[in-house]
């Protein structure tokens, strides 16, 4: 019981990786050797219901963090360290009755603005923060993420958006109304969500780094598990590509949706030219086939395309990106991420932005932990806004899922459900010690084999 | 004489920011209060021309940075940390022939390109790097930068531009051509540069801190001084705008043209009509109407308030927004900025985009050192790219200048083409030991000062 109301007490950070590049899970063409890492942020506060402060998941902590591929997490940490003057000392309650509060007041720090404005490492810390306090908020009100935003006042959730830059093609009168509509028979959809989950695709097969076998192995075993998409990464070599599309359609067959990924591989001609030559393996669709800043460019190949369908947003830096997208047709399928942009409030704003167009969202996800987080948004999105899952499937790859409190789970190539407080965002603590970089037990070890195998390499030479 | 051939053997990094809140110097509609701030980055090498180490002007350190406004400025010097493996040990020699080959090195790394790609932070922490490199090229040539590029051969200087996300608006052929052209006639135009200089306008008259009495005396001044553009932050308070534009009008009569700039203020509905509301006063242009990410919102506004022109620049990230900003006709006036971008290697390719659309270009300048930076570039366009000073204007603001060893020079209201070898970007030693953050002799005393008037209110208390 504490005398005066709850405090948040601390900002802690670690810088979290793991050695991923050395299976090569994860390759891509822009991507040859990703270390998935995190820079991970933990809110800490004096709320009595802190039982032990150690393990997540009561009400006093709230976790987020931002993914990374390795170098440069430090200087991600950096940021979100940065940010804590903005979060130490607010009183817990305020900032969990109104978290919009905290992300206006984060991206209009007038100083720090100048590092971004809403983009790249200082947006991402940001959304590292914010999604922290929904963590906070979801736990203390006892709910999963996705159901404490399908059954809040649609008033409230309005006011938790920033319509700024947004009200040429969304007002906050239009974004109530889609609330409000979409909650028609939102009760039905939750049971119809706790029952049978919510389709995902997967992207396990389809690194460049696998071979043939590999992938034609991991593919039909895809199948079997009941995934009706699985997703190609493309872009390095166009022979290759053709043959692996060839070999992924003949190892799932036709009635399977095919995805290709070429991670801002390519030019506007070259990603036409490239997209073409695959059309025979019927690709569902190409993903981020150029830069994502380029909004024309992403609607000059959508009309090149079709009816091959365009995909982008993994590394779509913010609303106003989005908006854009979206105005001038550039995209048939919206990717959020749930670490990129600047956390929950602005997601929502993207996922209104998406409704009011008539573009389905299938989310990014992988890496670390963002199967965990993004699921909470899919799942808002069927329950209470679009109430579909027409066209929809949220990413899912089966990597370093068990480092998780509360991991994604799938059953019959769909998620189930969340059901524990919060937003699935707390790491084990033994992961986080195991795998701090570099002073974790696994880095520590590493790094005393590496001085051995050197110095070892002397004695030879 | 070195054995060996010469290498950069580290990248210093410091923390140095000014004081500037304390006197509203610098205030707009975004940023009330900033501390004007510099990341800034030392590339030592061992090259036997390392006459004395210390001041900067010898052969052996090329300076960078990235202008900040103050918290944030510590992110940014991490940012430039994360990049010294790609630089220390490399050839001086060869960096210096092609410092293209670490910017796509730079841009390239898979793990760090996660934090973008190619904006905000880290890109910035890219542009101070890539900007130090071409410091020390043009000290080693013995030219001021503007004048290495406008003597470099067309061949080299477009292979030092990468060309990826831009050949749907400008080929390397189309490149080589307009450099080719650019050419004739240069050695008139450097005469006529290192004769008369390059036509520059003032925003120091303009602050929104400012009362109308400054603004009225300080506008004066600016046509006194031989300035035919001044500039005016708005967008706070319309009425308080109207007034102000309508006291620096009075000020300076009808032939000086008045930019506005309403730093990212508005949405674009808000812009429209707020740029109409100032239209009697015959703005030159409106600056920054809109968020810096809004291609479509500024080619909304432009066409709206027609015949004041829209210019933006000094956020815009990279060259693939300003590829769109051109391509979608959202702009009368680009305004490049020589540290928020990946250095003078992509300012050579926007200004090649700009050349190619007929688009002038007007630098956003003033903070720490960006006058002295963004000089050179508009130097290099009028020499040996567009061969016209029309309509182009470089922004001069009064500020900070004495920092640096080798500072702007403004003659009537006109940019003194520097001739000392270098990118000007080198700060004075004894500024960097006051100024360095928290440890310079400045914040020391500061922080003293500040401590001591705490316990003397806790004594009175």
């Amino acid at each position: 019981m504490s005398p005066t109301p709850a405090r948040v007490t601390a900002v802690d950070t670690h810088d979290i990786r793991f050695p991923t590049s050395r299976e090569l899970d994860g390759s891509d063409a822009m991507n040859p050797d990703p270390d998935y890492s995190a820079a991970y942020a933990v809110l800490r506060t004096d709320a009595a219901d802190n039982t032990d402060g150690t393990d997540g998941t009561d009400g006093a902590e709230g976790h987020g963090f931002t993914f990374t591929i390795g170098r440069g997490n430090d200087v991600q940490v950096a940021a979100i360290h940065a940010l804590r003057h903005h979060v130490v000392g607010r009183s817990v309650d305020e900032l969990c009755a109104d978290p919009g509060s905290l992300f206006r007041d984060l991206i209009g720090d007038s100083q720090l603005r100048w590092l971004g404005p809403e983009k790249g490492v200082m947006h991402m810390a940001i959304g590292a923060v914010v999604n922290a306090v929904w963590d906070l908020a979801a736990k203390r009100a006892g709910k999963p993420l996705w159901r404490l935003l399908a059954e809040a006042d649609p008033v409230w959730l309005v006011r938790q958006i920033d319509f700024r830059y947004l009200t040429d093609a969304l007002t906050p009168d239009e974004a109530l109304g889609l609330l409000r509509r979409g909650r028609e028979g939102a009760g039905e959809r939750t049971a119809r969500l706790l029952a049978h989950g919510y389709p995902a695709y997967t992207t396990s097969p389809g690194w460049l780094g696998y071979d043939d076998a590999k992938l034609t192995r991991l593919a039909a075993q895809a199948v079997a598990d009941g995934f009706t998409q699985i997703k190609l990464k493309v872009g390095a070599d166009l022979d290759d590509d053709v043959r692996r599309c060839r070999v992924a359609r003949a190892a799932v067959g036709p009635g399977v949706r095919i995805a290709v990924d070429a991670n801002q591989r390519w030019d506007v001609a070259e990603a036409i030219r490239w997209t073409r030559a695959l059309a025979p393996y019927d690709p569902y669709w190409i993903e981020e086939p150029t830069s994502p800043d380029d909004v024309l460019g992403h609607a000059a190949i959508r009309e090149a395309v079709a009816p091959v369908k365009v995909a982008t947003g993994e590394h779509v830096h913010n609303r106003v990106v989005f908006k854009q997208m979206l105005q001038a047709g550039a995209l048939d399928v919206l990717q959020i991420d749930a670490a990129r942009v600047g956390g929950v409030n602005e997601n929502l704003a993207i996922l209104l932005l998406a409704a009011k167009y008539g573009v389905p969202v299938c989310p990014h996800a992988g890496g670390v932990g963002l199967c965990e987080l993004v699921q909470h948004f899919s799942m808002f999105d069927y329950v209470a806004l679009t109430g579909t899952t027409e066209d929809r499937v949220i990413e899912y790859v089966d990597h370093l899922h068990d480092h998780f409190l509360d991991p994604v789970v799938i059953r019959e190539g769909r998620y189930t459900a969340p059901t524990a407080p919060g937003f699935s965002a707390a790491m084990r603590p033994e992961s986080i010690a195991r795998y701090t970089f570099p002073g974790g037990t696994f880095w520590a070890a590493d790094l005393a084999q590496q001085t051995q195998q050197t110095q070892q390499k002397g004695h030879a030479a």
